[in-house]
This record gives C-alpha cells, structure tokens and sequence, in this order.
C-alpha cells in the first residue's frame, strides 16, 4: 500500500521574486535577528489562509491589527518591486471601513499605479504561497504597464 | 470721537464660489433643516481659526474628531468643484498620524489632482473667510490644471 502523503499548508514555496522581496520586508523588522533562523515559509506562514481556516474567521467588528499589519507590509513588498523595476517609488495610502471594506492606494508621482478595493478584509490571505506570488506579481506587472502608460505623470 | 469698530471674527464673508460649495456640503448633513436660519458665515465658522486662537491650540495628542472632520468637508468641497469643471469626480483618501501630521490626496481616474501634506492638523483653519476662500480656490485651480495636463489618466 502506498501512503498518501497530506499536503503541506500553503503548499510548496515557489521560486518567486515577490516572495523574496516580502520575506525582506518582513525581515526588516527583526532587528536583533531572532527569525533568522526561521526560513521563508514560516516568515511567511500568516498570509496563508486556507479555505477551512477562511470560513472560520468572523468578518464581524475592526479588523485585527495583525491584518492590516500583514496588508501594509504586502503592499510595501509591492511598492519596492516596482520601484525596483521603473525606477518610480510608490507610497501607500490605505482607507479601511470599520467593516472590512477598504481602498489602497500606491501613489507614484501624480500617478496612482495600483489601486485596489478590499473587502473581508478580516480574511485577507492566500491558500497557496503560489497564489501568493502569482497575486503579488499581477499587481507589479500591471503597476509597470501602468507607468509606461503614463510615465509623465509617474514622474511629475 | 469716532469710534472705532472692531472687525467680525473671520472679517468680511467674500462672494466666493468654493465658500457656497463648503456651506453647501456642510448643509448637506443637516437632515432636518435646523440650520436653516443659520447663515453661511456662521456655518462655517469653525473654519476660522485667528491668530490668537491657534497658539492656544495644543498640538499634542490626536486630532479631534471634529478638526478632521471639517478637514473631510473641505476637501469635499474642493472635489465636488473639480467635478464641476471637469467632469472628473475626484475621491479623496486620508493618511494621518497621531502627532498631526498627514497627507490627503483627491484622485481622479488614476491621476492624483490634489496632494497635500499637513501639519499641525489639530490648528487646521483660515483666519478669514478671504482666507480660506482663497486657499480652496487655489487648490480646485491647481487640480482642474493637472487635469488639462494629463487628461487621459485623470479618465483611466
């Protein structure tokens, strides 16, 4: 009998530059160095939520703060890869509803290169670490076609 | 012996068209009419901030919920007159610490038309209604000429 080994949480890590740059940005913040020993998986653990983990959050009062935290440090991993890539750097600007809808913003320039309307935000995750790049990747790509649509206003 | 008068808080209500925009958003939020009787000036009064009064202003703490909410009003109104020339509806989005200081910006499509950075938000205020008349006006110019400057991502 063969055994069918289970699935890790959030499956395999992929090879992605968008993984990367938020595994750095997390890290940023470990200034005495304590996670060094964690690899980029587990630094990353909490913006994995699968689908049983999905439905058992309550998308009732403020979101959690460890939430807008790990939206803030997305969006920041997103920010630093586009200026990596166009040279433009992109600031945050976020919106939230007490109910979990919420606006975010990264203003280069005059020119608003992401734009993004959230809700449960309470939920706010990814089932796989590939979901997870492949979302963060999108949203860079379209942000540099953004700026190559309007570089005037991405630079002014 | 002549006497001498002195001048109303705020001086002389100028005929402005963004003042009627502000009183007119403001107006909007009274339901019930019980401001009816109240004239523009003193709708917003509040907006005047003299000299005197702005040192004995504290900085320190956040900003009351009342300051912020006329600093929404007042980019409210700068928004709907941009609208007006334009035909851009412009959203506005908010980022403010708890010392003061802040950003606000006023997008329209994907073009940011208004940014400003504040400070001291705990003072916001004009020591005459020519004052704040003049700083509205100033803004609502600015935008409707970054508009005509890059009018295809003010629309995208």
């Amino acid at each position: 009998m063969s055994e069918i080994a289970e699935a890790p949480r959030g499956g395999e890590m992929t090879d992605s530059p968008f993984l990367k740059q938020l595994a750095a940005v997390i890290r940023a913040e470990d200034s005495y160095g304590t996670w060094d020993e964690k690899s980029d998986s587990e630094i990353m653990a909490e913006f994995i939520v699968t689908r049983e983990e999905r439905r058992d959050i309550p998308i009732i009062g403020d979101p959690d703060p460890d939430v807008m935290w790990r939206i803030g440090k997305f969006y920041d991993a997103i920010g630093l890869m586009i200026e990596k890539d166009t040279g433009c750097m992109a600031s945050q600007m976020q919106k939230m509803s007490h109910e979990g809808f919420g606006r975010i913003v990264l203003i280069a320039g005059k020119l608003v290169v992401v734009s993004k309307h959230l809700r449960d935000v309470h939920r706010f995750g990814f089932e796989t670490y590939a979901k997870l790049a492949e979302a963060g990747e999108k949203l860079v790509a379209d942000a540099v076609a953004t700026i190559e649509q309007f570089p005037d206003a991405a630079r002014a």
